[in-house]
């Protein structure tokens, strides 16, 4: 068994998880494996949404009181990119701004994006290893009422209005894991953890990577989430939406139903410790812990049970 | 005879001419060719710096008190650049660089400079038609007693400070004068002015693109420069210090000698009047009159005076 532990990330949740795990898991023995289906190209900028909330949480650089993006940030950029006649949909800080210029130009260089994300991190003294799901772009694709939308155009675009039908992970099919990840979960790390990440468009694209499952699977090490859903709504996003719009429980349930058969445990709030017993009797453990991140020790303290709850599931 | 008036201009001593032929020129009869051999790669963006003098100029974008580059500008991108290690010679402030993005982005849709400038002009409310001196790319290199330097290498990484020895422009052989160019000078224009930018880097690359001499001394119409040394020295840039470096005599005789054989009449200033008649004696009319350009007023006045000198020259 290895020290590592291997966490799946989407976004700004994820991020939250991944901050508190970096203060109980030394540097790079955290791998974190980022959601990369929500990248897509903006004005010819390669921008990668989730790999940038968790390096900017672990960089200190996260904006706490707006909840996503840097501190600090202005939007100048913005102004005059309208004063042009730019598209303006879709924002993006001045700061921000250098993460994907300097991506962009990197990618643009025929460097990886694993390459490109080290860097960032390197830059940005980021001690964990942040690693994309994949160095194969894979395209996240929201199946509507009003047809197929582009993840960014649904999500940002639309304000996540339109109603869910379905999932398409374009090109998942010839994307290969990263190949660091696989070696983490082969190496028996101490744990392999779900951020509590929106599971359908964060966490299943990777998951949905060919041979992830079956990577998980092989580990020998404990698997367990950290439900998105409190007390039957979301903390952030449209996970909550979206599995009422596809006709799920929309609870801590929902999710033990999601991710039932690849992990051993669930961690839930107390506010849904009322359900822990009918999810054991799906075969998962639960450990019921206050699950809202509010600041930087309630992320270390969910972190440190989370990863205690799962080293005592290991066999 | 047309109506319009074809400018020659580099960056921002040219870009005030430009601004004061503005409010005596109507609209898109001033037709501005702008040098671009200085434009560059850097990060990946295609950087234009002579064409967005102009245009910031004529959008009333220009920042005043600093001389160059646009007013209300904001420095978080380079901050955070410099953050990531990123490479710091080279300022791009945060509104600048909306510019810089959308043009990269359409240059890489396969769009033209000439069709990337008028969108960014219109974006900008400007009236004139402001163009490349090709949809080519020209790349200037200085050559110098430390070897060969790219110009933003020579201009911004070592500040002018190495000897010049000489000049290239690199692919000018292949490039063409931008076809507007062509047609406003075989229009017989009111006037064609060379705007007080620095001769060597900023006005011989659009005078050296094959075919643009020959269709300047083809037209019928009056050529008329302004002297951009005034009393032996460069308002601003590194034209004195060029000039002095290669030789040639640092005043008004010197750029007369310059542009002498293509130049009808030179625009001095009051301080080099009595250089006036050796001037006169080498074939160029000479018009005294202040050339400093400290406002809008001096800007509109110089412009008025150039184009009114340009027009007795007329045959």
């Amino acid at each position: 068994m290895s020290k590592k532990v291997v966490t799946l990330s989407g976004g700004v949740g994820g991020a939250k998880l991944v901050q508190g795990l970096s203060h109980v898991v030394a540097g790079a023995d955290l791998i974190v494996a980022c959601n990369t289906g929500d990248d897509f190209d903006h004005l010819g900028l390669r921008v990668c949404p989730d790999i940038d909330s968790v390096l900017y949480a672990l960089g200190g650089l996260s904006d706490q009181e707006r909840g996503w993006g840097r501190r600090d940030e202005t939007w100048t950029f913005m102004a005059a990119l309208k004063g042009i006649g730019g598209p303006d949909w879709f924002n993006l800080g001045d700061g921000d701004l250098a993460t994907h210029v300097v991506r962009t130009d990197a990618l643009r260089q025929g460097k990886s994006l694993s390459d490109v994300t080290a860097a960032l991190a390197q830059g940005m003294g980021v001690k964990a290893n942040v690693l994309p799901m994949s160095d194969d772009p894979v395209a996240t694709i929201v199946q509507t009422e009003n047809g197929d939308l582009e993840f960014q155009q649904y999500f940002v675009g639309q304000q996540c209005k339109p109603e869910v039908t379905g999932f398409v992970f374009e090109n998942i099919a010839d994307a290969r894991p990263q190949a660091q990840i696989l070696a983490a979960l082969d190496s028996n790390p101490r744990a392999a953890i779900i951020a509590p990440s929106n599971p359908y468009v964060s966490v299943n694209p990777i998951l949905d990577l060919p041979g992830m499952r079956a990577a998980m699977a092989a580990s020998k090490s404990p698997i367990v989430a950290v439900s998105p859903i409190i007390g039957g709504q979301a903390v952030k996003g449209p996970a909550a939406k979206m599995m009422a719009e596809l006709g799920k429980d929309v609870s801590v349930l929902g999710i033990a139903q999601h991710y039932q058969g690849l992990i051993n445990g669930l961690v839930i709030d107390e506010q849904d410790a009322q359900l822990a017993q009918e999810i054991e009797g799906m075969g998962i453990a639960t450990c019921v812990t206050p699950t809202l991140m509010s600041d930087v020790q309630s992320k270390k303290i969910l972190a440190e049970v989370t990863l205690d709850f799962a080293e005592r599931l290991a066999t």
